[in-house]
């Protein structure tokens, strides 16, 4: 039996001097010094998170954890709630954007059942652990009991010891109809920003639903009252998936690995676990800045820079899946390009 | 012996009906629609340019011409002009970063010298055809003769081809110690902006370096007057690799291959090809915004909306090669995701 409180131990941060060699190396490289941009801080802070001079892009692991919201009852979404099972199976039969692009990516694609409504079960190879069936409705009650926080958040993290822990890098994913007015609500619980800067249109919702979807988030705050535990707010909100994606990423950075953050869901799980345990965050790199219109905050809240901007809110992990090429890459020119000693290239006069 | 005038021939445009198709099918797939963001568009323009419902993303060709420049005689550069030459070689060896991102990408490259310093010759697979030992300064004289600037686009177009037809994708990467000014200089030739908003520290160059460049850059502009001919201005102000960049897109667009263009001084040359030819535009994915600051007004002439934006200002072609991943993925996901039919997916209520 662990520790209830595993996830607020401390962790040792990367490793400076390492990030200083990689500095150092970069600085030797045939190119124009800060050439490569964003990629060079990319190359240094993975040497300094792997403690090498050479850092490895690979083995990638990515884990996709889906979870329904009873929240969905009050019309805040474009989709119906069954639509977060029907997803799940089509990750299992690789139609889903993460399924094409876990392939491409060479990846270990975890599919977790954190809690969906679905009560038959899913076909091997899915990892089959429902904290509950869906959560609560948490306009009306507390979405999770603090025993499912619990639980949701060890799943995340039995998840990266039994499946992921040969990875370098790992992506943590979400599916959940509903699942944005979840992360809207905790990121406002949070102090990110308030709740009109914090709701979009999720998969589709038009003006009227996102006002919808706003007035359920303001009453539910209400409701729940002025909150400073973070771990009290998850229970309040949910949801099932965001626990363990937060849980995921505690564990990923207990354990030395590199975690990319994708878009607004995944960065608001990336908020609960830097609240609850803020030694996580060097351990994160972001992907990208989604279409969804409170990710810009909840970035900047993390103090986050991330790489892409291409407009995408499609979630599963799959801005991250993206963003994996570029920090395949960095690693790669950082890896191999040669030094101006080693070619012969004259450096600057 | 072709035609003298064939970058000027009209290129049929990419079917638009194959585009409207692969739009329908972006509809269909398993995720909101939209949420794919630039992703979606890329595919879109892929499926117009290949004509094909399933666009394929590879193989993929590179080629990287090498020129260099009269005007680094007026110290317009922070490295020396034997670099160029150098960097052929370290192309050649593999140590550059375009050679490790070709290499990454499973991309055919083409080191060509364009007309380097470099008297020596370049040991094979190096295409050395030379079109003259360095331009002149066009501080004081036309950087080529006529014949020059026709030969040099010759070249582009013999490179694609003679090396590239069976290629889907290319890039087009140069190499040239004093390029920058020279991209500058043809830029606000071709009224893109004011000298001073398109001058920048190139690979290097302190704030006096850069009022240097810009005072060279006016100086010449005074010496050639007004000029209207964008062939002529392609002349006076060179130099071989960029004039063999446009050759190079040119022909790629009249074979249907889809480019992707790099950043300040391709998308400088991707200029000159849309001035020579204007149908070569349609062909064209803009792979990201340079730090080099005069990069955003070339683009905004080019109406262009580039995948990414890295801060990467290190030419070669790199920025493109990164942005290939994208493009790869783009494909990937149009072609491989499931439709809503096919994995008994809900649709939007």
């Amino acid at each position: 039996m662990q520790d209830k409180d595993w996830f607020t131990h401390s962790i040792p941060p990367p490793d400076q001097k390492s990030g200083e060699a990689a500095l150092e190396r970069q600085a030797m490289l045939t190119k124009p010094s800060g050439s490569l941009g964003k990629l060079e801080a990319v190359a240094v802070h993975m040497a300094a998170m792997q403690s090498a001079l050479r850092p490895q892009a690979s083995p990638l692991g990515i884990a996709v954890f889906a979870g329904d919201h009873g929240v969905t009852k009050e019309g805040v979404s474009a989709f119906p709630p069954e639509v977060t099972s029907q997803m799940v199976l089509n990750f299992l039969s690789g139609g889903a954007a993460i399924s094409v692009l876990a392939k491409r990516a060479k990846a270990q694609l975890c599919i977790v059942n954190a809690g969906t409504t679905r009560r038959d079960g899913y076909p091997e190879p899915v990892i089959d652990r429902p904290v509950g069936h869906g959560t609560r409705n948490f306009l009306e009650e507390s979405a999770m009991t603090s025993e499912e926080t619990l639980a949701a958040l060890s799943l995340g993290r039995n998840v990266m010891d039994e499946y992921l822990t040969q990875c370098q890098i790992v992506i943590g994913g979400e599916m959940g109809i509903g699942n944005t007015t979840c992360a809207s609500a905790l990121a406002a619980a949070l102090g990110v920003a308030a709740v009109p800067d914090l709701v979009g249109p999720g998969t589709g919702l038009d003006e009227q639903g996102i006002l919808r979807k706003q007035s359920v988030i303001e009453k539910s705050l209400v409701r729940i009252g002025s909150q400073s535990d973070p771990l009290r707010i998850l229970t309040e909100l949910g949801g099932y998936e965001i626990a363990a994606l937060a849980g995921f990423y505690i564990r990923a950075s207990m354990l030395g690995v590199t975690i990319i953050v994708d878009g607004f869901i995944s960065s608001v799980a990336a908020l609960v676990a830097c609240k609850l345990n803020p030694d996580t965050r060097a351990w994160m790199l972001f992907a990208h800045v989604s279409q969804e219109p409170g990710h810009v905050s909840v970035l900047q809240v993390l103090q986050a820079d991330p790489m892409l901007s291409l407009g995408m809110r499609l979630g599963e992990g799959s801005g991250a899946a993206i963003a994996y090429d570029l920090v395949d890459s960095a690693c790669e020119l950082h890896n191999n390009m040669a030094t101006f000693d080693e070619a012969g290239v004259s450096d600057r006069d």
